[in-house]
């Protein structure tokens, strides 16, 4: 990792450790809009396993307007935005700053208005030149492991050994992609003219399945999505299950896999389109066992992009082309 | 209110003040599956509006199986299950009263397992022949607000004066439906061949538009469909809007309003089939304004089924059929 990362993530930890040492962390806000807040869904459940100071995520403007009660000088808020021009977030990043509380940011532009706006913010690195180590998911979770570490003083070492696991993160990615490639292509392919495709999981792959479905498959290629969350699905949303309808189901190698199991179990009985992700296949490249829950969405985002990036040529439908976004003021 | 149902949330709400008063509460978790799940959802965030004390919203096996760390005696659990046997709620009501929790459930079958595993059982009536004060909804609110007015005891007085309003909710759904009855009946003959249909709320609503897409339009009617967030729908889902795609669309007359009339105005943009329905033309019969928002979605939910019913009847799909659900084991 880049020396300025290193530096800006060790002083939004160091902004955390002197606000629990001075009047105490009340609560983490993780606050953004669509890929962004989901990117921060399994730090969210990550930290509501681990500690117990709460955690929640919200959606800028739902931050913004429906503001929670116990907001305030107390609260650490992580926002992120790759432009760093989201308005809503950027007012959720300055609010905090100008609540008192510790206000961190990650974007992929500095200087921006959201870089402006937070007291600490946190820059990471974009595109095919880009390495691994620097990206938005690796950052990420290192700013999380470093902030546990700081909270979860008893378990630093654990922490610490999460952060020394990321260097094996693009080896991880690397291994999954070559496994996987053959059976999501095929996938993609055969689903090419799908109208609709839901996406499943749970726990820490929650966010992995929302972002899927209303990133991948509902604004870059205008299929009609919904992510179900695996202990759901049996309460309502299973009775759409049919021998055709498709559905990505992603198996999480936590605290959560019964309930992928469980949903599993039912919908390859009822569908022949069932396409598994299974996080337990995934190498790990000698991670310990008590973090590789968490660094799993990471790699299976891996092997999603794979199976998208298939899905998108074979449909003749660029990840980049928008018809509202971009295209005209909302 | 029934003397038995009015007991039994004097009851739990007397467990929650000695909670309060010896040893603190330290978080309120809302745990159940499906509808149950989506009924919680408003109560969560009006409890996260208006105390400082967390609360969060699970399903029930999330909760059972990536239990929150900070979960324990100082907890307040509520639990739903409408027959009382959902296997993962009433294992979650028992989790609870096994840690020395707050344990609560709501249940219209009394003496059911859940009943028996939740140590501050409730009962609700359910039925044609049910009075409106004594189903699932007022007796949630009823308990919801007379928890506030114990633990935000400064607010005492508006909270019980929430619970008086809730002597007007027949009155109030009454003149809802009557007022969108035409509107929303030929909503839903026109749409009685869609395959898709979004829904989309913010906020307190939230839960209503998550419970329409997975109970009535997936589980009962077998429709395509996915809940946007008002707060999502620009960043991502909206690139799926189309002159053709229907949306229901709820407005808030509560704190979030702004989110909903952003995402409005840009679906009435670029699809001729949204249905609105606005809370803000709502006859809130004299209930005071500062907890109109809390009582919305209750009636809100009347006119959603009064559409519901309708597009049932033409699309010759009884609410009933279930090709899955109470067919088999799963």
């Amino acid at each position: 990792m880049k020396q300025e990362h290193v530096d800006q993530i060790a002083a939004a930890v160091a902004a955390v450790r002197e606000r629990k040492e001075n009047g105490g962390i009340d609560n983490f806000y993780f606050v953004a809009c669509g890929g962004s807040q989901a990117s921060m869904m399994p730090i969210q459940y990550m930290f509501d396993r681990e500690i117990c100071i709460p955690s929640a995520i919200y959606n800028s403007n739902e931050f913004n307007y429906g503001t929670p009660k116990a907001f305030g000088e107390r609260s650490v808020v992580v926002t992120i935005s790759h432009s760093g021009t989201t308005p809503e977030t950027v007012a959720a990043a300055q609010k905090a700053t100008d609540a008192g509380a510790v206000s961190i940011c990650l974007t992929n532009v500095e200087d921006s208005p959201l870089w402006q706006a937070a007291a600490n913010p946190i820059h990471y690195d974009h595109g095919k030149d880009a390495e691994e180590s620097d990206k938005s998911g690796t950052v990420l979770l290192k700013l999380a492991f470093s902030i546990l570490a700081v909270v979860d003083e008893a378990a630093a070492e654990r922490w610490e050994g999460a952060v020394a696991a990321l260097d094996g993160i693009k080896d991880m990615k690397a291994a999954a992609v070559e496994a996987y490639r053959e059976r999501v292509e095929a996938w993609a392919t055969a689903n090419k003219r799908a109208e609709v495709i839901y996406t499943m999981g749970s726990g820490v792959n929650y966010g992995e399945a929302y972002s899927l479905a209303i990133c991948l498959f509902m604004e870059m290629q205008w299929i009609n999505s919904s992510s179900i969350h695996s202990g759901e699905y049996f309460h309502g949303p299973f009775e759409i299950t049919d021998f055709d309808v498709p559905f990505v189901m992603f198996m999480s190698c936590g605290a959560t896999r019964f309930l992928d199991e469980r949903a599993l179990a039912f919908a390859q009985k009822f569908s022949d389109d069932v396409l598994v992700i299974d996080e337990a296949d995934f190498d790990f490249c000698g991670a310990d066992e008590s973090v590789r829950e968490y660094l799993a969405p990471e790699v299976l985002g891996a092997v999603v992009r794979t199976m998208v990036d298939k899905l998108a040529h074979d449909r003749g439908h660029d990840l980049g082309v928008r018809r509202y976004m971009w295209q005209m003021e909302y």
